[in-house]
C-alpha cells in the first residue's frame, strides 16, 4: 500500500546547544517521508522554489521517496530558522519565509487520487482540506497542525477534523485546541471534534493515545545525546503511519506497535541535525532499537 | 522484612480545581507509609505536635502502620497549605508552619536500629543524616529531598548522597541538583554524586530509572480525573520501596515491577484528596490496576 503525505519541503537553519546548520533539507513532509519510507512507498506532495538545490531532490529520490507531486514554482523555497535552548523541548522560531508556500495548490496524479493512506502534515488547513477533497476513497486519514493554525484558522481546522481518522498533536497544541489542561481531558475533547483516534506527542515524555475503546501511554526512548529535535514529530508521524500502512488491521495491538516504531524512529531523528541520522538509518537499526524499547516495557 | 520511613506527618490544607480540604492528615512519611503498608510492615519515624488529632493516630494505627517512633512534642504540628492550578503538575505553596518539626530529633527503638530497608523522605538533610547514623546495618537506603534543601543545604545533601543507594527526585529537583537540563544527563550527574540508582519522577509523564547497567522509562497510569496530587510522589516512593522489601533480589526485573506498583499506587493517590483513596484501597484493586498497566505496555 502507498502513502500520500502533504506538507512542506523546507530549507532549515537551526541552532542547538550542540551546534548549528544552515539551509538543511527539512520540512514536515520531507521528515515524514524520510521516516515512513522504511515501511511503505511514500508519495510526497509539496512545493519548492527555483532556489531549491537539485542535490536535495536527488537525495530524496535516492531514498525511494516518490516525488511526482513535488512541485517546483518560481520564487523562494519555504525557509524556517529556529533555535533550541536548555532542555530542547521547544523550538524558538527566529524567522519564517513562506516563499512559494503562500501560493501552493497541491495536485495529485490520477494514481495518487486513488490512494488510501493519507497524512496531512502541518500546512494551512485550507490546503489540507483541498487535498482531502481530491482523494476518491481515503481509508485512513491522519492530520497534524500547529498553534498558528489553531489560533488563526480555528474554524477551518475544526471543520477539517470531522473528516480525519487520526489527529496527531503535541501537548501544547492539544491543550490550545481543546482548552483542557490535563492531557487525558484534552484528548477526550479532541475526540469529540471528530477524529476517532488522538495521538498526543509529549516530546521526551513519550505519547498518549486516545480512542473510545482504549487509551495507552508509552514513554520516549531515552536518547543519550540529543543533537537537534527538528523533525522529530514528523519522523514520529512517518514511522507511525508507515507501520500502519505496511500491515494489518488497525487495532490496539498494531497501534501500539506503530507507536513503538514511531518512537524509535523519532529517537534516531534527534541524534543528528536535520535528516543526518534518519537518512543514513537502516531497517536493521530500527528493528534492533525497537526490540530494546519493547524489552524495557516488559514489567 | 520491615521498612523504616523518616519524614513528616502533617496537617495539610489543599485547594485544587476540584475542591478544597482543611487540616487533612498528610506529610511525606504518612503518605509513604499509607502506600508501602500493602507490601511490608512500615515503621514511621516522625513528630507531631500537641494539637495533632488523636483520631489521625488511631487511623494510621488501624492501617497497620507502626507508630512506636512517632513522637509527640509540645507545640504545633507541621502544617502545609498549597494550591494546584491548571494541569496540577506543580503545587503552589501558600504557607508552611514548621512547628515541632524545627526541633525534631528522630529516635529509633533498638529493634528499628537493626532494620535494613530505609526511606529518608523529605526533611532537613541533617535530620536524614542523623537517622542514617543510628542504623547499624542498612541494606537499601533511599532518599528524597526538595528544592529548598538543594538550595539551602546543598553541601549536607551532597555529603548524604554518598551514603544512599537510591535517590528519588522529581524532574525539577533533578535538574536543580545536577545542573543539567536533559533528564538523562541529570540522572547521570546525580549518579556521580553517589547513589547507584536514580529515580526521576515526572508526574503525569511517568518515571525515568537510571543505573550504570540499565536505564528505563515507564509512563504514568492515565488517570481519568485528578482530584489532588498531594502525596503522589511519596505514595510512589512507598509503593516502590514496599515492593522491593517484600521480595526478592534488587535487579532490573524487580525494579521495573516496583516502579509499576509505585505508579499504580500513585495513580490511586491522585484520585482523592489527601489519603482518601489510598487509605481505602485494597490489594485486589492494586493488583487489578497493575495488570491493566502492564498489559498496556506490551507492544
Amino acid at each position: 500500500m502507498s502513502l500520500v503525505v502533504l506538507g512542506t519541503v523546507a530549507l532549515d537553519t537551526v541552532k542547538t546547544p550542540r551546534g548549528s546548520r544552515r539551509d538543511m533539507l527539512g520540512g514536515s513532509a520531507a521528515h515524514f517521508a524520510m521516516a515512513a519510507r522504511f515501511f511503505a512507498p511514500v508519495n510526497l506532495v509539496a512545493v519548492v522554489g527555483a532556489d531549491f538545490p537539485a542535490g536535495h531532490i536527488e537525495f530524496m529520490r535516492k531514498k525511494g521517496i516518490v516525488l511526482t507531486s513535488l512541485k517546483k514554482e518560481r520564487g523562494q523555497t519555504f525557509r524556517w530558522e529556529g533555535e533550541y535552548k536548555g532542555d530542547m523541548n521547544t523550538a524558538l522560531t527566529l524567522n519564517t519565509e513562506l516563499g512559494v508556500l503562500s501560493v501552493f495548490r497541491p495536485e495529485l496524479t490520477p494514481e495518487q487520487e486513488k490512494m488510501k493512506y493519507i497524512f496531512l502534515a502541518n500546512v494551512d488547513p485550507d490546503i489540507q482540506s483541498r487535498l482531502l477533497d481530491s482523494l476518491r476513497t481515503p481509508k485512513l486519514v491522519a492530520l497534524d497542525s500547529m498553534n498558528y493554525w489553531i489560533m488563526h484558522k480555528r474554524k477551518q481546522l475544526i471543520r477539517l477534523l470531522k473528516r480525519v481518522d487520526i489527529f496527531v498533536a503535541n501537548d501544547a497544541e492539544a491543550r490550545a485546541l481543546s482548552g483542557e489542561h490535563s492531557l487525558l481531558e484534552a484528548a477526550r475533547g479532541l475526540r469529540k471534534l471528530g477524529p476517532r483516534m488522538v495521538l498526543i506527542k509529549k516530546g521526551e515524555h513519550g505519547v498518549l493515545f486516545y480512542s473510545d475503546n482504549f487509551v495507552f501511554s508509552l514513554p520516549a526512548y531515552p536518547v543519550k545525546k540529543v543533537i537537534d529535535p527538528t523533525g522529530a514529530g514528523d519522523s514520529f508521524a512517518g514511522g507511525f503511519m508507515g507501520y500502519l500502512v505496511s500491515g494489518r488491521a488497525v487495532n490496539r495491538k498494531t497501534l501500539k506497535k506503530a507507536v513503538g516504531y514511531a518512537t524509535v524512529i523519532a529517537s534516531f531523528n534527534v541524534e543528528g541535525f536535520g535528516m543526518e541520522r534518519t537518512s543514513s538509518l537502516t531497517l536493521k537499526e530500527i528493528h534492533g532499537r525497537f526490540q530494546a524499547y519493547r524489552r524495557n516495557l516488559i514489567i
